[in-house]
């Protein structure tokens, strides 16, 4: 392949060969490019973002930041352009929060090609129209091709909410559900990355959680608060983490009932065989909700009409008792604790 | 020194080491952790941005996004933490925004100091004090040290702005001016990491412009337009760069008078020694302004009253003639292009 077809260090140098880049691959696969006066066209040192009327005067701004190193960059279900685009749309959708606009910052190695590069924007874009959120600013850096192994991309997000959903507001008798299997990204990336051959083909999860949760996050209780009480993503430290920050934060125990935790046959077969726990494994479109109990059912009903809430379920609820922890109530009834994980077992997932 | 003096793989990992590095050393370095009801210290999903009452109704929100690879992380007069803050609150500046809110994501190598890391993360905090913006949220992934050689920051901001002030607002008769002299970071960053020995020492310029521009920014025009019609920081490609962008997207021609622009004496000796262009040359604390005839001399005092902006010069002016194009009048009265730089020649300056 010619040198043409492969990133320089002129790409991330801010003159002519950086703005071909941006123009040539960035602008023409980009649909929404806009969500205020000043958007991605104008190559401007940055965008505006416009709030949408129907929000009244009432409404915080939410903003979150993630950035992707996740190896490979193609994997079974997704790639990292899919990724940055919905763990940041996550990220705002589990504050309560309607997504408006992100952005987009790569970090590419020299001799990276091209092609793969568009196929990541391109992917970034899917994304993003799914989501229904423009990609507004960015930001393109190279770097020396012996010193990075891979492309990197940030994405924040800003998105406008009525009511903030927070991670600590879980009280006792509140319900949790899930939205969905657990562990299906951190265990497809990795047997992709180790070669692993399952018998059953693993396909990481990850999808933008707003469309789902647009409906159960505008339920109001009868004095107005929203049913959904307490919001989260499980992403790295997969459930486990999610659920025990949730706990620890709301200072109220958590009971869940591990026949319910719904786990795909392939994984739990995928995660015995590499003594792994599916409940430490990364998802990357799933979302962990505590509802009032009244309410229970009717998120329920609403998560399973969605196609990405297919699996959804009533996991457990939280207790007064055990403040701060999260116990599992195994087939036979007994009690075991489900920890913080130290560390995630598998590296650069996201 | 020993393993818990650096950075592991498990510090990316969402569990308990990586609370511990955040709680221990990004909590307990950074001062302005809030800019709404949701801030760092949550620990959230995402922050909160409130909208200052003083904007009113009538104000945009502006959004800019910047990732940093500058090798090596410290240098005379700053290090990739304070270019990290203030690279992102000048993109917020020169759209006219009032900054409000930081994000920070880092990427940190296996075996990074974390001695290191804490200095950086304390430099960002002093910049944002300067700068008077909050850090409200951030990420962390780390990657194993044989395949990054450094740390890498991105930043995204959020402010507000009651006009918003474009790069291509220059009309016939507007007169330029630039905030101080233009090269010294790319140069000062240059001669350290290649161990040059010039006589004069040779200092960043890296350094928030909000405070310089705040006076500047809020003068209007008799019918209640901004006084600064253009504005842009000339960062990667420098003057070049950021000049012809101005001509070439308000269709205006430029004429700069050469022997008016500001450039340090150190830096165009080192320059002239290494055969580049002092005007091609990134600066990480400087503007280029267009303004309104009437008001150049006032907006000028302006700036030199301030501490970064002493050596502001007028350097030119746009005309209706040569359209898209830049042109140096030098001293002995004739004109030559100033063209757009294909690339910078010096890599990792940001
Ligand atoms: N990867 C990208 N995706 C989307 N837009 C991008 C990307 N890279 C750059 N842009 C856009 O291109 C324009 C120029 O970007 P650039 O990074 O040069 O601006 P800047 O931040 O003002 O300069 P510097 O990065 O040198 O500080 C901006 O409008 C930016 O939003
Ligand atoms: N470098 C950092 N600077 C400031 N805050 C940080 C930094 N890294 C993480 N945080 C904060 O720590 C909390 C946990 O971050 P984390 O990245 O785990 O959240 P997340 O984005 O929801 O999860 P994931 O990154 O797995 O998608 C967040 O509130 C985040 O803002
Ligand atoms: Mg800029
Ligand atoms: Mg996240
Ligand atoms: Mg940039
Ligand atoms: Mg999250
Ligand atoms: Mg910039
Ligand atoms: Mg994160």
């Amino acid at each position: 392949m010619s040198q043409q077809n492969r990133i320089s260090m002129e790409h991330g140098a801010g003159g002519e060969f950086m703005q071909q880049l941006i123009g040539g691959i960035i602008l023409k696969n980009i649909s929404r490019r806009s969500a205020g006066t000043v958007g991605l066209d104008d190559l401007d040192d940055g965008s505006t973002i416009s709030i949408p009327e129907e929000m009244g005067d009432d409404y915080e701004i939410v903003m979150t930041t993630d950035s992707h190193v996740v190896d490979p960059l193609f994997f079974p279900g997704g790639d990292i352009g899919r990724i940055a685009v919905c763990g940041t749309v996550n990220d705002l959708t589990v504050m309560g929060a309607k997504p408006l606009a992100l952005t987009c910052a790569v970090i590419i190695p020299e001799g990276f090609e091209i092609s793969s590069f568009e196929e990541i924007i391109k992917s970034m874009n899917l994304a993003a129209e799914e989501a229904e959120v423009a990609i507004i600013t960015g930001d393109t850096k190279t770097i020396q091709g012996n010193k990075l192994d891979s492309m990197i991309i940030n994405t924040t997000g800003v998105g406008v909410a009525p009511k903030v959903v927070r991670d600590n507001g879980l009280s006792p008798d509140d319900v949790i559900i899930v939205t969905g299997n657990l562990g299906d990204h951190g265990i497809a990336l990795l047997s992709h990355r180790e070669g692993f051959d399952f018998e059953t083909k693993l396909v990481s999860d990850v999808a933008p959680v707003n469309g789902l949760l647009k409906a159960p996050l505008e339920l109001r209780t009868e004095d107005g608060q929203p049913v959904i009480c307490a919001l989260k993503d499980p992403t790295r430290g997969g459930l486990a983490s999610c659920i025990n920050e949730m706990a620890q934060k709301s200072g109220v125990g958590i009971i869940l009932e591990e026949t319910d935790i719904p786990v795909n046959m392939a994984v739990s077969t995928a995660c015995e065989m590499l003594g792994l726990n599916p409940l430490e494994i990364a998802n990357e479109g799933k979302a962990v909700i505590g509802v009032r109990p009244e309410y229970a059912e009717q998120v329920l009903e609403l998560l399973k009409s969605h196609k990405y809430g297919q699996n959804a379920r009533i996991v457990g609820k939280a207790v007064s008792e055990h403040k701060g922890k999260v116990l599992l109530r195994t087939s036979i009834g007994s009690l075991r604790q489900l920890g913080m994980p130290v560390g995630d077992p598998i590296p650069r997932v996201c």
